[in-house]
């Protein structure tokens, strides 16, 4: 039985340009029980959500919204509540690890403060207020799902190699942070499920330039990591709010 | 036995202006073991750091650190290397709950992205420049100690109460920054122990509008609570390195 009781789904992708948050668009606009799906993207929309765009134009709304700037937030989640007034399912998919003069940090001496605030401004704060505005949204009686893209580097107790200082904390602090909305939600949208999802190794432009140390079985294309989250979420119980699940269901430490 | 082996120890406490810092440092110039205490205070130093400054002339160094400017921290080092060329405990006791207009958040709709973003500025980020430029200092021969103040409220698996969004996230993150450069020390400075350390609730201004909630003998002296510390410290074990320890030396979930 699946977490979503309702005959018509609609779904809120944040992040939705290119990479996981586009694949679960094209997957979700496939299949016949999701209603409306609200994609966002910043600045300008990618050539291959303009073309879904084209292909479903009464189901596919799409919305610009800079994760960095509150009031895009407030006004993109405003739209969607001109045109429904529920939503069963959202997915943080917004998240970095390399941008322009950015990279991933291989010790303590490639630290640069800024680079730091932006991994937290981008992979994590962005969250909470996504969080934050789409609350009336998600507070109505059908069981519904938040669900944000975090990563087993994330996991402090995981963590064993190192490296990698900014993403890594900007991960644990999106761990914390959905933690924290899933008791705040527990309160005021008790239907409303909040998880963390770690979606393995995916050929996205994320990983493209580490995926010479994955093995090619450990890698997934998007297709297979969106379906293989999408399971996971249909499968949430009640009592998984506020944890932590990988791509095959099982649970991460913090 | 203690963690430190050498006779004379040097000590750098960042954040000493007031609180547990202040503490360590009254605390530490009353031994005959500890050799040079260097003190990091912001803009002004506090009546009692200028008293302790005239009172032990030849041990007590002031050192000002903005822990927002890396080029201050860098300087400060420098200031350090000049004088000594080794340091046996680092203690970062940066950090704030409250400051001016920003309060810990009880609901989502209290959270702004600019006064996150000073959280992690503060009490994650610092760390982790302090542990980029003191490095030098640290890789000798004796065994020392890179002890950072966090939280429990900042351990994931732990909350169970919610809200305080901003503060419980940033002390995540400092876990994780903390956890990651205990794994980058443990490679280019062996003999160096990192952990982070949960006070218990201290009779500092940090928790004073919080502390009716807590029993009295739940809250602790600042002299109790860097007693309680530094026991914790000494007891340390090179196993020990990259884990939280509470006040009594149990271990704490990420």
């Amino acid at each position: 039985m699946s977490v979503f009781e309702s005959e018509s789904v609609n779904v809120l992708v944040v992040g939705a340009n290119r990479g996981i948050g586009l694949g679960f668009v094209q997957n979700l606009l496939q299949g016949d029980r999701i209603g409306r799906v609200y994609a966002t993207y910043r600045n300008l929309a990618s050539a291959e959500l303009t073309t879904l765009q084209e292909q479903y134009p009464q189901r596919l709304g799409l919305i610009s919204i800079d994760i960095t700037n509150e009031s895009q937030i407030a006004q993109g989640i405003a739209q969607i509540q001109h045109q429904v007034d529920k939503l069963h399912l959202v997915l943080y998919c917004v998240g970095f690890l390399h941008e322009g003069s950015i990279q991933p940090e291989k010790s303590l001496q490639q630290i640069h403060a800024e680079h730091l605030l932006r991994y937290f401004q981008v992979n994590s704060i962005g969250a909470v207020l996504i969080a934050k505005h789409v609350l009336p949204l998600l507070k109505h009686g059908d069981r519904n799902v938040f669900a944000c893209i975090s990563a087993k580097v994330g996991s402090i107790g995981d963590n064993h190699l190192g490296g990698w200082y900014g993403y890594r904390a900007s991960k644990a602090a999106l761990n914390m942070f959905v933690r924290t909305t899933a008791i705040e939600y527990s309160r005021k949208s008790p239907r409303t499920l909040v998880v963390v999802l770690h979606p393995g190794t995916t050929d996205t432009r994320l990983s493209q330039p580490f995926q010479r140390s994955v093995r090619p079985d450990k890698l997934f294309s998007v297709e297979r990591s969106v379906t293989q989250l999408l399971k996971v979420i249909e499968a949430l119980q009640p009592d998984d709010s506020g944890q932590f699940f990988s791509w095959d269901g099982s649970r991460l430490p913090w």
